[in-house]
């Protein structure tokens, strides 16, 4: 039987962990490392300040003082002989679209895994309704995934339109759309007087063409994105070239 | 004159963002927005879940509690009418190299400044004694910057050499190496006997091929990396849904 | 029915939350409000920064990104209109015996109550077994608080055997003992050779004569100590002024 | 010459604390060890659960990733050979008059070095303009400080008024008074508009009696309160004992 990893980063206690962990549990033999609190937009932070407690709580499932990728780093590599056959986060409390992705650490633990050189899924919920539907996903994505073949350094990143199972029109294949600039912070005063700032909502789609993920659950689909982890802008690597020759 | 705005993850009283002040301080109007304390390894993380302070020091710099992307947020987005014509970050103490690039808040401070529309810049120096050395670097990058065409979301990572500036031999366009998976943490044991784990040291290189950043930085040139932020791995579109097509 | 605000210091998921919980629940209506982390040694420390989420579980209990005392505070003053009659902490893992309680958050959730004008106790269990114990002594203690006459801004602080209720030997009023100073802190390497210091063990008893509460769980009796917060040191005004006099 | 140890909570680069070095440096051997960053409101609080970092600043003062109890623990006991003499914490930005001394970092720092065995003097500054005054009072105080007897595990709170040294009336030995309960936090909603709770202002003053500490600031005098760390409430042992023969 396969071996996953389950991580998330709304916590060990979300509800989103425990709706992937029993849609999973009868398919493969799970492991659950996830952090302790809520690190929704963790990125892929580790931390390397401090060591990490790895506590197993009543549920079984392990919670970790750190970050998703924390979890994941220690689900692999930390105290385990065995190691997991798949990487599987979520499912995130809310969808991770677009621009999302560099600061999901729902997305991070999946990259994380994958780092450390497992296939990896991450799995989110364009919502927070119906879990179930996102679960069932879940388990034909695993079962699947044995027959599907990645380039090095790539995982897919899975959104869920928040909608009964029977109401979800297929799956579709999609590229990142892209939000725009985020708007300015909320100001806020504290009670003595002195100005704050909240970062605030996320920019309106700057581009949700027909191929981007955000097009795929708005039409009622599962999109499934293919990521990389490698960050070079090859096609701009002749015009910095370029630049750098007329420097010198 | 040009306004650049400047931030890093050591810290806004780290050594390198001041070296960074001081070699740019000549050609441009710097407005400076650190973090507090030490936020390497912070990744992309923006703070959603409190408001931020920012307080001005005597040095002029602008201290926010929160991350490198917070404060590049909050530099471009928050408090000043004009916005910048470009991000710069840095100078790290150490390379970000690879995949550190993942992990970096120094990178992650320019990628903020680039999804919020400017062009950006992360400066590292890889070793702690010639800040001087990026420095120069620094200087004549920003110089040049505007003659500069990069692809939308794209963004350079430069990674220099910790020699005298004497000692450069020159600047090499780079594409990112890759180091291998993570040792396995540290194992502590706490005042009270428990185990902890502490996240370890990054693992050998496992790809430091010629045209690496790896390589150039090794052989002792200024390793120019351009970036994107598009994660999309658009090579494995048509694997994907060759894939998706056998389940169905 | 009287209301009870209960609170811990090692977080809204403890078991001797739960336990406290459960042994009072039949007893009075109970309003759970707790740190939804483990906040051992917080002390009286308030969050002042930042704002507090306050976010009910599927346990009915209030989990708090916050410490002990804000837990409290919010408990009493935050939400709900009715007030609590009375503040309970606890059930602690590991006993707050002498000068413990100026760390202890468990002693400072029930000083936050206490300055917020209701009586209030902190439950101690000294060990992580018997929790049922000190459920017992919670129950018993509650039920007969109504009669208790203490001074204004004071508070019992009671620390409970590790051992069967069977092998409780009575009720002991005692004073705080005292703890020698804490040793030496441990030092640790962290991954890349770099000394750290790790605050380690308390010290050796230096005051646990017959009447303190270290002798009385020493006994197996429980131990009840009447605390105060106000740290006037009213018995050195004269000396003080004899010195300031001598200084003039 | 003699050794002291000076800390703060209020962050190793507040003016206070530079103020308060630079009226002792010529009167004393000085060891700087304060927090990285602000941490007022602290309280006791130490670190238990990860080690902290040491470290030297180009000043020559040392900051510690923690809190004020964390760094005079680290400063008398954990790095060097001798010990200080006497630890002396502030000058605290704002006064710490009445039961603010339960939350006060700046407290807590003089209260750990007592603990540790040294005497120890807490300075605040009730106000954040005249800094020189209370580095004055700071000075003369350290100077007659070896003439002080004062009770095992007692120490000296010190408030100072803002005005300049020559409107300064006198000293005053006082009690401290106590503020009514904290008002109501404020309620926030954040970007996405759930609703947060900001702890917020103190009670009004409930007891300002002529001879207590806030009515000595007030009437222009510095304010001096010796402190206990014993908090038994002697007074009530009698009654706790009565109550529980009753309930036997």
């Amino acid at each position: 039987m396969r071996r996953l990893l389950l991580s998330n980063d709304d916590g060990v206690h979300a509800p989103g962990l425990r709706a992937l962990h029993d849609f999973l549990c009868d398919h493969a033999r799970l492991r659950v490392v996830a952090p302790d609190r809520d690190k929704s937009g963790a990125s892929n932070s580790l931390t390397l300040t401090r060591p990490l407690a790895l506590v197993v709580l009543d549920s079984g499932f392990y919670s970790v003082d750190g970050t998703p990728a924390d979890c994941v780093y220690l689900g692999v590599n930390g105290v385990w002989e065995e190691k997991p056959d798949l990487v599987i986060s979520g499912i995130n409390h809310g969808g991770n679209l677009g621009d999302d992705v560099l600061y999901s650490g729902t997305v991070a633990a999946a990259m994380e895994g994958r780092n450390l050189g497992m296939p990896a899924i991450a799995m989110s919920l364009v919502g927070e309704r119906y879990f179930e539907t996102a679960g069932r996903v879940a388990a034909s994505l695993v079962g699947a995934a044995e027959s599907l073949s990645l380039p090095p350094r790539s995982l897919l990143n899975v959104n869920v339109p928040d909608v009964p199972w029977s109401e979800i029109r297929g799956f579709r294949v999609t590229r990142l759309g892209y939000r725009g600039p985020a708007e300015r912070p909320m100001k806020v005063l504290d009670p003595r007087g002195r100005e704050r700032y909240w970062i605030a909502t996320v920019g309106e789609n700057a581009d949700d063409g027909p191929d981007t993920d955000f097009a795929a659950v708005e039409a009622g689909y599962v999109s499934i994105t293919p990521l990389q982890t490698d960050l070079t802008q090859h096609t701009a690597l002749d015009d910095v070239q370029g630049w750098l020759d007329a420097l010198a």
